[in-house]
């Protein structure tokens, strides 16, 4: 075995002494992305990218489903156009990428690398949208926004990352409501049923929602290390782009019309939120619905006769049958593969050896809690998929725990201050909707709101800063 | 039936009075591509971007089933980057696109938005690859790249275009050329069988090949006017890149040596080709194969008792079958309808009423030939699907046809520039291999060397334009 291509578990920061740095060791050794000469700007290796797939060809297949349209639209935005809407070039502006050159001219006006495509949608908008008949249009795009961000973090914050970003346009302003619901359940099913993050459902105080929305919805999760991630956002717009857009369109009652907006994005921070709720100190723990390796397969002794050709045969079945299998006869340790398929966080480990195959058996090793499980190579495909969905489960309710033990409800700033400190997590208080108490809880607390739930609860009459009536239920966290 | 939303088929351009004009029309008309603000940067709309998307998902298939990997690079390169490989440079320098501002900042260092991902992946791949354990390296991204092109048009020459390309690096010459090789051949299989368009394989003249690369194979289609596609470009790079990267790894023999490079790439113009050899003067004409929908289902007297359900019944089991298919009961006119999926270039119309109900059978009519067929409700999943096959093989047939018939021998320049005013297509010289040549042939004909074809002719002994002792048989052309 060559000594530069072992890898060595002890390599990995211990999460509970440094997560920052097992985050960083976990995204750089489970070898899913890599840093560019361009300071923010990273490299999605094969296999943080085939993640990524994943996730895009199940979301895609929702998106739809529910009757979207994939569309292309281009990277730049001149800067007149990026003005057209007042609070969403004042959030974006600051942080936009600027070409000022083409070729060898300077340009007459410069253009903005996209960091979001509200305006560039609303120009294609005004242009083919004329009639009800041309209602609703549901477009959505894949593709990378850049924004110049001052720090950075392997899918926390990168300066271009990708995403998905649905663009729709409605007749009324209930369907456009509808729309907004519709995707924030999109999105909210996703995490629980294809990455097994649980997630609470809210909406965004105006002070944290989106530059130009009236109202966001978002999927809150919390890490491994009590942290918040703000999962997904669903925005709806009323009619205020296509107002500063010009969007008009024929009503069946003959009179023109402004039409109602709607966008909603998800992004690879999922990645981030992946490595963050379910990983441990022996690496990655991959969700098996989007591992791109569901079962890593581990000749034992496989110098003897007919090992490597009986496991073939088991990997050949499990493919068949619609699973994603690798097996790994490389020369190396068992030990060393071990370790390595353990730090890819692949859901389960098959072994097969001279024994098993006397036995009509192999050993499947579940990554999430090292159970090792004896099992008959007769019906092997449905005990293989039955397992998948039991780690799916067992992963699910793993992180709902660490959601529900770490979320308690507060009765004044100076508790939820107290109590972040001590344990971090999700405090929850009553609040009058004031921007002066959400500031003050920013200062004085150390958190953010991180949304109004749905599910509201009345903890109490007042406000848990100001005392004064409260209108509302909120969580309050420090976010990634 | 509203005016606004009326398509007339008078309104496209005839294709044998204006070409040009006929495409333009074409590529609006079937709703394919929409203009921006910014010149030369199109919008992909649904339709065009779903020919796209199926054309990526048999490709990727087919590079991943010769053990491509896909990745994603930043779309920004810092100019020292740029500049490292000489040649590179200068081919691609003058048409980038230049970000000088980074929020509020001026930028120390300015960056180009990709022409082309070359430079990055030396760089990420001079990072990783340290053994001979590492290689091959077998990536590929798909992205958008940018190219301050001073004229622009639809599909042909953007701006902005989407694109795959792939980057490999490989041990040994003789691996990197076998790759450069397959790629070639996986794309020339691809025009065949998926596009039903034929292509003349071949290499590039050093004049037209890559910048940088020792040599470029290319795929070149002929269109409908006759006028040269170059389709899709292989390139085998030597080790210039890997040594003026540092790029390096340690032998079985222990010793440090540099590995050789491929890039291969096709692009949105693949649409391009499509349109302008297989479209008529109804509009599009969509090989079967990357069609969004194969089969349009059209009810006739759809007002009548059960024809709906019955119409939709036999959707349902083509879409069962595995088809792509769509029915229309909008309260448009059959004349609109029908029109309307010619123009968008629907392979099979369908049509089902009353009377067919009574007979058990349904009428199909092609796209390509307008031939109407009964065919009876039983086994329509079959009869479907072969008449797709037929579809493409028809298309496929007809542009061979176009291509045999307009590529001919020429013996001197001369006859090069005759028979090109007159009737354009490939014309096939034999020639010297010097440069002055190629420039002659481009000056006084007109005309650009397409490739050097693999199959390779001997039609005389001497340099059609210097009467020198020829080296290699020429394939020269007007190209898009």
């Amino acid at each position: 075995m060559a000594q530069d291509n072992k890898k060595q578990v002890e390599q990995i920061t211990d999460m509970d002494v440094d997560f920052t740095q097992w985050y960083t060791d976990v995204c750089k050794k489970a070898e899913l992305i890599d840093y560019s000469s361009i300071k923010g700007m990273f490299i999605y290796r094969p296999y943080g990218y085939a993640i990524w797939e994943n996730i895009q060809r199940i979301l895609d297949d929702e998106f739809k489903k529910t009757g979207h349209e994939n569309v292309y639209l281009p990277m730049l935005i001149p800067e007149s156009l990026l003005q057209k809407e007042k609070d969403h070039v004042e959030g974006f502006a600051p942080e936009c990428a600027w070409v000022t050159m083409g070729g060898m001219d300077k340009l007459e006006e410069r253009y903005c690398i996209r960091p979001t495509s509200e305006t560039l949608f609303c120009e294609h908008y005004a242009n083919i949208i004329h009639s009800h008949r041309d209602l609703p249009k549901l477009y959505n795009q894949w593709t990378s926004v850049l924004r110049w961000e001052k720090t950075s973090r392997p899918f926390l914050r990168h300066r271009e990352f990708l995403w998905q970003e649905g663009h729709t346009m409605h007749a009324t302003a209930e369907e456009a409501i509808a729309e907004t619901e519709q995707m924030f359940n999109i999105y909210a099913d996703f995490y629980k049923d294809v990455l097994a993050i649980p997630v609470v459902k809210g909406r965004k105080t105006d002070k944290e929602k989106f530059s130009g929305a009236e109202a966001t919805y978002t999927v809150e999760c919390m890490m491994h290390d009590r942290k918040a991630l703000q999962g997904g956002t669903s925005h709806y717009f009323g009619d205020g782009f296509a107002k500063a857009f010009n969007i008009t369109f024929t009503g069946k009652d003959n009179q023109l019309h402004n039409p109602y907006q709607t966008s909603w994005g998800v992004s690879t921070r999922m990645i981030a939120g992946i490595i963050m709720v379910h990983g441990d100190n022996n690496g990655l723990v991959l969700p098996p619905r989007v591992a791109p390796t569901q079962v890593i397969v581990i000749p034992v002794a496989q110098h003897k006769e007919g090992v490597i050709e009986a496991n073939t045969a088991v990997m050949e079945r499990l493919k068949a049958a619609g699973l994603r299998v690798k097996m790994d006869d490389s020369d190396q340790s068992p030990g060393w593969k071990f370790a390595e398929y353990e730090m890819k966080g692949v859901p389960i480990r098959l072994e097969l050896g001279p024994k098993d195959m006397e036995k009509n058996q192999c050993v499947l090793v579940r990554r999430d809690t090292g159970e090792k499980i004896f099992a008959s190579l007769d019906g092997i495909e449905d005990t293989v998929k039955k397992l998948l969905d039991d780690i799916h489960d067992g992963l699910y309710a793993k992180a709902l725990k660490n959601l529900e033990e770490n979320t308690y409800p507060c009765a004044s700033l100076e508790e939820v201050k107290e109590k972040m400190q001590a344990r971090g997590g999700f405090a929850k208080t009553m609040w009058c909707g004031e921007l002066a108490c959400e500031l003050r809880m920013k200062e004085e607390a150390g958190v953010s709101s991180r949304c109004i739930p749905l599910e509201q609860e009345h903890l109490s009459d007042t406000c848990a800063i100001c005392g004064k009536p409260a209108k509302h239920m909120v969580y309050w966290g420090v976010a990634y």
